[in-house]
């Protein structure tokens, strides 16, 4: 049971983001490709020195960003900026970081060309993925929708026996604008949205999910959550034996089948039909044949005993995260989605990926730290108003990705792939 | 159904990580701890220049590691030395990097006290993990043993009938020497030791499983099976209708089920018991709300739909295979497990960690990078020899990561943690 | 992502429950055992006719229900009452069914001391069941709660593309006044409660959640929601390329980890309080046993991939349904849930048992058969307002069952039960 | 981690399975219809008393079967051949049963027509399950194999750490031998045949399966068990500070991930290709549409975090299980798998359906009871040597079921089936 004092905010959600829906299916209908855009990213995928700085020098001019400190050229020193991201400090590990796009991007928060850093030593993976972005660029882009927003905690109170809990249960879902007002007093983002209660025997967890602005928001909610407990402990008509601030049924850092009920973080879906002809040049293999991989391996997946149904989520989100300052261990539960292809009657790929649980942000947390920002300025998605967009980004990524694996599975070059780019060659 | 032609190889696994255990059980009989050792690392949690170089002349004098990359004082410049880790490269993510320890391991490879570096932007994660290596310390230490080892490919055959896949496998499940010889061939590394075989109406997925030596080994994994199958495909008395390299069975990249059943990488458990004294005093908190914390969390995960039970297996592992050169997008699978905590009835408490799915290595991918290399190096980690002794490791940083976790939630600190570490002061 | 027009219901839900609050906390510390009903039931494990004969005089004395059909005094003509519960009739299959009891139980809606049919071929299963009642009675019975109640039917709507989708959304969660008018007019007892939608590519699924009275209900919903969907497909202003009435994702006839975050059917919490000394008496084990047994077995089941955790309930509830005219089959779902337990400081051991998903009714389908209607009786659960009483009744009887088991593995008599009673003897 | 003494034997039931598989090609190529036979049941979808004559008539004459007790013309008396299948005796339960066929299978224990009974009060299930069959016969039959079989017990011992653990575990692998021959002493039935160990901190769980003959094997598997852990436990050089018989990892009465890696009783696949006018006459809708509903409810009940991905197996599971003594509340497991459809090019449907959870038996446990045996009877399906048989009908009784359902399901007539069978008509 979930029993929430009201969901109605997550409806309200979906309503808003579809708010502007003409717009967006104006955009969708009128998908195109700026051919001067075309394969302007030097690619080389043998890493040189004159490539390297041909592809600094492009983004450069496209985006405006110089890219200080990734690129070495400026060097970092103001440790005093590292306080609230890191502790008993020695030194900055380096992530070799490679650049994928253009990934065009039609969506609610997110509308354009993308050039998405990918930081990563796994050879082979900044290639897949910008094959699965070209391929979504020629077709005109990838529609992608960030469709609700929440994070949550989840403490859980211990009473003596049911009654004592039905007492209090029943305080406590009639204090819902209380909570309201201390988490408007706890911090200066979180919204308070919703409210849900799970019995079982004479444990209470209670679900207390948040709206979080641009920000991550597992610390906001902690606090906000906390400061709450204390409330009804002091308030409570009874008080519970035992309480902790978290049940471990929120979700942090686990994939969990409740994903697909709920959202943590941000859910974005995004989908691309590819006409035949894109998937023959650049994908070399056939709409069929990804259908029939799709089908095959959704089949194995579920005897895997897996959470959700995709190829490789992992990837992309991981090496994007760390990139971009976002919390990496999310990945344990931003990974998890449903892939979808299908060949359809006209003989196009219709393709889609649903996100459930993106805990991403824009500010705070590892946004600010020197590479980082400049990533997430790359994208034109560093600070406040920009957190939707950026979800919307890592969307069309993780599909350029579900793409690229899907053919090179179908058309048997994944390992192929492999050999070319994933090893050292010496 | 899985029908593996040979399981004993696992079994053998077992019996080989245990050949020594009378080493084993003196190790563990005779824990005790160093107190010259204790504390000695210069712990400031704020982020100062003092603290960073005093941490980092301690560091350099216990393990003779300069760390001239991970420090700054030498940098990178070599970029034909990124091959087969990245393409489109176009500069270094820099991630602030913490150390915590020593963490004091007692297993059939590792051996000793360990300084473990940890690359994240989430404030309060060292402080966390440092605070339970402590614990372990003063305790004597954490038995962690790596029990199996195994990494997989699963391809799928499909066939217009049941009947002709039965032809199929028959002959199949009879050439166990050929793939062997096979595997052998393609790697100077991978062994081949198992086949199993999964039959679903006309699909039928075979599991190639391998002992991939010292590296992580999903590359190597690929290329052998692909070869494997390259034969199949010219010797089956029938041919399949459609094949694919991957299922999407193996569990690359997700949290499965099959983990505990199977291994995927290498299996590791790892246990500790504490004595009430240093629960009290290190965490703040007794043996009993620990294991009160653990019961609650456990049916909380339970409604959750999580795999396994856990806290954040994901936080410390993600900092520790970003700081040293792991594929970070296995996390995906790694962060899963138990974890168990008891009060026992001479009021310590017994805590264990197991996690079935470490898919890590100290030779290949990114474990030659430049800081990535020095930081395996600072737990003489890095190269040939060392795989089983890093798994060791990581078993012993996810209980000091568990046991810091439970012990902030069960004493109610959590929140007031990451008040204090986890967010900018600004 | 579930996107609630209204869940505020289920608050309501639970907020109903726990109105009489007082009286239920009054009933539960008042408890006491009536000594003169002890063990009045004559118990004979050995099957004879005395023995069987005496059984049905107790239980005609005690509710005066005489079980015409299910003693076989009465045989079974009419055939056409038959109509609306099976098609090409051949016959009467005959389970022997045994009771349990008294089976004492403290609820919102049951209150008062019941014995219990099983209809099952199994031996051990009736004496198993029967003990852990009679330990539930000595210590003065089980506190059992419905809490929620829901029944779905989730259709699935695929458009062309998303912004397809959003248009059809925005305008479909405003309907829901009509749903609920739609929904009266197709059913007497149905009553439409809740509506969330859930997005995956330009794939829409649809939630319809709904009140069913004292039935079960599923057909109930099939037909509601199929009115619903018509009135939508003539409505709609844009129209979907497909629809199909049931997704798969309601959980119909299935186990699904949705379960412990939604109801299906309805939620019931039970608990007990069992002093030391009755489970050293009746389940000739120790308190401290069966709390360690239930810590094991936790952590076993999790490494299975099952959902929830639980030992056996699928043989209680299989048992009653059969004998009380369930759909069986939904044991596949109600076998679902979570069992704990606890050694308290006082020595006495807590344990509860959670069943988030019963599908039962005390009107309709199977309920008015001849030997199911007197099982019914024998309950006084026949006809409308016993739907929650009898949910509170299976509670119970589910948790006689985990500490029958549980005492029997914590003590080692397992297998020593089963070869008592469930081995033919010749 | 499992690792198996000795896996091979699974790899052998498959070969085993497959050896005459030339016949069996033999058979599915030469797949006909017996004209003669086509729509001989008298089916009468209302319940009157001369169709309910005729098609016993028509049984009898078909199977030589009069159904005596199943019918009413003979009542049961002998009490004391219930001794072991029940405790507390009252009486009969009497569930309504219905026949579906002729049902064709081509197998490798099962071949030829069966009538099927089931015995349910809910309306439509067994119209449903009927046209499911009458497909399948028109189309030649299904192809449905036992592919490997196994019960298994796990008990779990606790060391006071993992080094005692180790010595333990060392020593219990290399008893298989002895294990082979205590079995061999307990049971004239089970034979040993597997070993593998999973171990959890201090925790060890050795899982033990067998072949069990025609049992379903509970029972005996336990028996068994325990006779080895009594010699475990007088021999091993060290012993456990506490141990179970059952883990609760076993998945005994409960669906588990584990299932599609393992088998628990019989796994058994049964495949269809259903030509596409047999689809449009028989199920009344398009191959088409049936492999779209395939797809988007597969992609349904990922979402709902179900195990497998399969309709309904639970409801011609639980009927036909009830009708012939099975163990009904092994459906929890038993009504796990995947089931797949696909439109091919040649127009036709493929169709598979995959059960690794059949604890099914055809001697012991509720087989010999009066109306039990009847229905086995019918079937050719009692006494020894016939479960892997019954099995195989298993497989094929829940393909018509899946077929029925997903076409209904694509056609839109779910409902309207409901409305005419489903509903009582007053």
């Amino acid at each position: 049971m979930s029993s929430s004092s009201d969901k109605t905010s997550k409806a309200l959600g979906i309503l808003n983001t579809f708010k502007h829906v003409e717009q967006l299916i104006e955009n969708i209908r009128n998908k195109s490709v700026d051919e001067s855009h075309r394969d302007q990213l030097p690619i080389e995928l043998n890493v040189s020195e004159e490539s390297t700085l041909k592809r600094r020098a492009f983004l450069k001019s496209e985006t405006g960003q110089p890219l200080n400190y990734l690129t070495g050229s400026q060097s970092f020193s103001e440790l005093n900026s590292l306080e609230g991201n890191i502790e008993n400090y020695i030194g900055m590990s380096m992530v070799p970081t490679g650049v994928i796009g253009p990934l065009r991007v039609i969506g609610s928060a997110a509308n354009g060309d993308f050039f998405v850093p990918l930081a990563t030593s796994e050879g082979a993976l900044v290639a897949s993925y910008h094959r699965g972005a070209k391929a979504c660029y020629l077709a005109g882009g990838a529609a992608s929708v960030c469709l609700v927003e929440g994070v949550q905690r989840s403490p859980v109170f211990k009473f003596s026996n049911m009654a004592d809990l039905g007492i209090f249960v029943v305080w406590v879902l009639q204090q819902t604008a209380e909570f309201a007002a201390i988490t408007a007093q706890s911090s200066r983002f979180a919204k308070f949205t919703d409210l849900s209660a799970n019995i079982e025997g004479n444990h209470l967890i209670l679900t207390f999910e948040y709206h979080t602005g641009d920000a991550a928001g597992q610390n906001m909610v902690t606090l906000c959550t906390d400061a709450i407990c204390k409330f009804i402990l002091e308030n409570a008509p009874i008080k519970p034996v035992m309480w902790f601030l978290e049940s471990n049924y929120s979700g942090d850092k686990k994939a969990t089948a409740l994903s697909f009920t709920n959202v943590r973080g941000k859910k974005v879906t995004t989908e691309i039909i590819l006409p035949e002809k894109i998937v023959n040049e650049v994908l070399k293999t056939t709409p069929e044949a990804m259908a029939d991989y799709w089908r095959s391996s959704t089949v194995g997946i579920i005897q895997s005993g897996a959470i959700g149904a995709q190829g490789h989520y992992a990837n992309g989100l991981t090496a994007l995260f760390i990139a971009t300052g976002q919390d990496a261990a999310c990945v344990a539960e931003a990974a998890t989605g449903i892939t979808r292809m299908e060949h359809q009657k006209d003989g196009s790929l219709y393709a889609s990926v649903t996100l459930p649980n993106l805990i991403v942000g824009t500010v705070g947390g590892g946004t600010g730290l020197p590479t980082q920002k400049e990533c997430l300025e790359l994208m034109d998605c560093y600070g406040p108003g920009k957190a939707r967009k950026y979800a919307e980004i890592c969307g069309a990524l993780v599909l350029a990705g579900e793409l690229s694996i899907a053919a090179a599975l179908s058309a048997g070059h994944f390992s192929s792939a492999h050999k070319k780019f994933g090893r050292k060659k010496t």
